[in-house]
């Protein structure tokens, strides 16, 4: 059966996941296009595939078929893929591991997702998103990762509760200083071992109740006429520096 | 005098140069936003100031005054700044300098804004637009640079002349490859005192046909899980990484 009516309810429920409050409210999110479905299955997060009359996808799954104008509703993009995936939120696993990111009031979805695909690169254990960041089921977040987003553990914590939990575990905090910082590259071998890099805001960086807490600031050494770079770049950066 | 109507006819020009066909048209583009009409300003390529009634800014320059609603209708941005620069496009420079960075069919304006930004935080002399990279001028691109855009020598030529300006001045060409190419961090100071760094398309990667010509190709090391880094995330780790 192919669904034609954008008055069908399952199609009204699915246009309504493109806003937060229904992700939260169900506890689903959407994936666009077959990488990101593929990655979704693979990951065990996948529960129904919404695809279009006329095309198939080699993957086991329930499945409902709608024209290209209901794709087209539900799709966040200017050109909808043939194929959307409804997904469910993992469960949140508190297990921290060794190398840590915590984000702190990230608000850019594309600097989010791209900072988790650097971070999957550099084989960060977990990533900690404090409460104020941007949903990270956010429809451009999600692309932004490229399907990364499945293989890394995240989690979502107020920021000095995250703070607090990282150093009952006796892990070192890094927090970023362009001031009055250290040069990343001299990290020694030893402080790359475990460790919480702390990255902030797009405009204000780390706060400074934060930043306080910190157990090392870093810096990454650049010409002088740039005040600073873009976050998902510096924090790629100094996740590099982190991973030799 | 404060302009009012929509149907004046300078409004209407500095409308259309929101479209890149207007802003080769004229060589003119704007920019928005204090910071950026301050970076304009002190570069000399700012002719106008179009500014909120009612609002100031501390620079000698010609200024036309106008409502909010004319304000935001020039501006690209949901919540307009109260001021916007009329500037003027540089004539082209074409001294390579000793560390280059040919952009090779980059297509999303963030990327490329970011990609500035990051080149003059890492000493970059020039960098080489290919004909087939979003236009330099989008607004996007602009906001993303931060203020860079002034701050580098950046010029347009096509990706295969570049390649044999470059190797005309013998100037070693580093491409990017995951699968045949060289750890970045093996660099020997020598290869980074002079060179070209080719980076290509999001989606495609530096074109067959450039990576031939290429003296190196390098590789980031990273997690086999990760296919690729974001373009905007490898260019600046390799800019970072050759500017040790």
């Amino acid at each position: 059966m192919i669904i034609t009516s954008l008055d069908n309810n399952k199609v009204k429920d699915l246009i309504k996941l493109n806003m937060k409050k229904y992700r939260d409210l169900t506890s689903n999110f959407l994936v666009e296009g077959e990488h990101l479905v593929q990655e979704a299955y693979k990951s065990g997060c996948l529960e129904e595939i919404i695809i279009e009359d006329g095309y198939d996808i080699d993957i086991d799954c329930k499945r409902i078929v709608v024209t290209h104008e209901i794709l087209s509703k539900i799709s966040n993009l200017d050109n909808p893929p043939y194929v959307i995936g409804l997904c469910k939120k993992k469960s949140d696993n508190y297990n921290l591991g060794k190398r840590i990111l915590l984000l702190d009031e990230i608000q850019d979805p594309g600097n989010l997702g791209t900072i988790i695909r650097s971070a999957v690169a550099f084989n960060i254990d977990t990533i900690i998103l404090s409460e104020n960041c941007v949903d990270l089921y956010n429809p451009k977040v999600i692309r932004a990762t490229q399907g990364m987003i499945f293989h890394i553990n995240i989690f979502i914590m107020n920021g000095v509760d995250a703070i607090k939990l990282i150093k009952d575990n006796n892990i070192s905090i890094y927090g970023t200083d362009v001031n009055n910082g250290i040069d990343a590259r001299s990290l020694s071998d030893e402080d790359k071992q475990c460790f919480a890099l702390v990255m902030g805001n797009e405009g204000n960086g780390v706060r400074e109740s934060i930043k306080n807490l910190c157990d090392k600031n870093l810096y990454i050494n650049m010409n002088n006429n740039v005040e600073s770079l873009n976050v998902a770049i510096a924090t790629s950066i100094l996740l590099y520096e982190l991973g030799r």
